[in-house]
């Protein structure tokens, strides 16, 4: 990203449901410029307001039985518009002087994969420009450029990398998430009565609970952040109160490892049966499938008989279209005798930041799914995050028992 | 405009109670596809779909008392990206190729004047080379961009603009408009139950009919089409009869000269007093208004005792605000002593190609306003137009009675 120089520089995002109404779009206008007390310089991306990306979904599919691709993006692109055009009138009336842009206007540039592009770089000198002028710089979530100005969008969660992004570019003091909830919790809420809000998170903290389904944040926008050191601040566009700091070498506990427990449903779980067991195949399978743009959630790979593995991976549903055209292409290579697909799995997963060397934790884990007879499918790990594949239907139930396990048991 | 070498090519515009809906929005598609055997090349334009732009008037108003300039424009804008995205979403998915491009991708250019921008130039080369490589090209109406990216839109009537535009920068066959009625009429049939679809005007007549209160096409496209010599086909979107055709030289009437009655209210009329009667004063007043981007109608100047003249003009008004300030300024530059306004003022005009040659017309237009007792408030005429300003409440009367007097009396 091209630095700035700039300095006292605040970026936040407000996603769409904390500015779903024209009041709330008030209220966060208000906090805006209250926030201008403490910083000279500031930059907000806006997601679409409330279920408007939801309702162009759905008027894409009266038309189309694919809607996707180039028209698509276009499509979609236009809610953050009408977002940003809104939060600038909004603030012009309270007398803040204040700017909207599009992502082609302030320079977000992106790669030309429609409907899942990433952002390559941020071209400041624009948003410079007018953050020196003393405006307030209204930016579009979730949407770029290409470099032949084809417009695109982030995907979900877009909106968070918008705002990570920006926070890089302008090497903000801080990137705050601006939400509908108070910040991480150690569970979702609506599952775990109890769950605890998180003060502090390091960067990879979050960056794997994100990514095993808590949904605060964008796994993605966590990364930037970590890579450029910029503090990320998780917190409610409703009150005032401190949400969730994510910092490096930071962590929410010291003594025990396990700072939330995360879970993700609505998944497919694909097992390819027959892999010749030789180097190159796993490889090969994946290249394929990052050149479909397919995002795999988690990968199993189990050892087999006579040369031959059984190779395990968990999507999301979305993907199984394009992917199953993959299965049918190894299955002529002969990389696969066939592949099992079973929809309605789901992952829990505990995360912190020494599990894999507390290795107690992992079985404690097992231990308590096993003795409330939910089976587990799979299990992968890495350094600090052990996910286990179960079935939908219990998923909730196991995410409370686990979270029940390690932060309110006697036995820790 | 900057010119291209392709041959066989239409231009649509569809206006936005043309694709109000989904189902509408695949209709206008089948109509598309079947063009294309008739035109290998084909560009359309489109408005926002159905109330969109009400819409997003009513929720700039919501968060601001005063919503205009740069931040409106980019919020009104999104309508026709909108609109283009799900019209390329429904012919790709009735197998036709197509692009949709907003009014910076397909390089329309306009001046810097928020809300009512004006067309500069057509930078053609993506768009001839989308047409070449056989695809629909949808473009966003209404609005264009600036030297320095900004959006502009091009103000009410603006698709009619930016189809006409297109046209001339193609060098068209013809520029149809598609719309909610069957063509221009020689009264408005809501108001004169009789009133008869014209097949053919001069591109003259269409404007003076156009710019005096027919809604039907801005008077600013005929301009345009005029000046490329671009035939209009003004067409009903909802079937395939012929509607009104709008060429160089001819004329729907060769024997009287009257070819429609049209007309406008909720107009608000100024009259300036005391204006001193000496060159460059008019112009004076005519810059100040020009340049404080208002729109005048109807200019009448009388002179007045004593070397002092009175100006009235007619405004729509939305322009009053603006107007106002120059009032101020008028009198403490000695220029009126005051001004007085009257709001619910209309207009009713006779257009025709002879009008000014043949005075008799003009004489019956006054004497059957005078039998039903409606007094003529003011009179303005030019070689193809007679208005005459009167009470708004006598309006729907007037129209009816003066297009019986020219379509339906005897005595003629």
């Amino acid at each position: 990203m091209q630095k700035s120089t700039a300095r006292g520089v605040l970026v936040q995002k407000y996603g769409g449901s904390s500015i779903a109404t024209s009041e709330m779009m008030l209220q966060v206008a208000d906090r805006i410029r209250d926030c201008r007390n403490d910083f000279p310089k500031i930059a907000v991306a806006v997601s679409a307001m409330g279920k408007t990306t939801d309702q162009l979904v759905s008027l894409a599919n009266q038309v189309s039985d694919q809607p996707r691709g180039r028209e698509m993006d276009l499509l979609l692109a236009s809610g953050e518009q009408i977002a940003v055009s809104l939060l600038g009138l909004a603030l012009q009336a309270k007398g803040v002087k204040a700017i909207s842009l599009t992502a082609a206007q302030c320079g977000i540039q992106t790669d030309g994969v429609f409907n899942r592009a990433k952002v390559r770089s941020i071209d400041t000198r624009r948003l410079i420009r007018e953050l020196e002028t003393g405006h307030v710089v209204i930016v579009t979530g979730f949407q770029g450029i290409t470099n032949i100005d084809e417009v695109t969008t982030l995907g979900r969660g877009g909106g968070d990398i918008t705002g990570a992004a920006l926070a890089a570019a302008l090497e903000a003091d801080v990137c705050e998430i601006c939400t509908d909830v108070d910040g991480v919790f150690s569970a979702d809420p609506s599952v775990v009565q109890n769950a605890r809000l998180l003060k502090n998170l390091s960067y990879e903290e979050a960056v794997e609970l994100a990514s095993s389904g808590a949904k605060v944040l964008h796994p993605r926008a966590a990364e930037i952040c970590m890579r450029h050191n910029i503090p990320i601040h998780v917190r409610s566009s409703s009150h005032r109160q401190e949400g969730t700091w994510i910092r490096g070498g930071t962590s929410a506990m010291e003594e025990a490892a396990v700072v939330g427990v995360s879970s993700d449903h609505g998944l497919i779980k694909v097992t390819l049966r027959s892999v010749p067991d030789k180097p190159g195949v796993a490889a090969r399978i994946f290249r394929d499938l990052a050149d479909a743009d397919i995002n795999v959630r988690l990968i199993i790979q189990n050892a087999g008989a006579q040369k031959q593995a059984r190779i395990t991976f968990i999507l999301e549903l979305e993907y199984l279209e394009g992917a199953s055209d993959l299965f049918e292409k190894w299955r002529q290579d002969n990389i696969t005798s066939d592949s099992i697909i079973e929809r309605d799995v789901a992952t829990i997963s505990i995360v912190g930041s020494r599990l894999s060397s507390t290795p107690g934790l992992a079985a404690r884990m097992f231990a308590v799914l096993h003795h409330h007879g939910i089976n587990i499918d799979c299990i992968s790990s890495s350094e600090m995050k052990i996910s286990c594949v179960i079935a939908g239907n219990y998923l909730k139930q196991a995410v409370q028992i686990v979270h029940e396990e390690f932060f309110n048991s006697q036995k820790r």
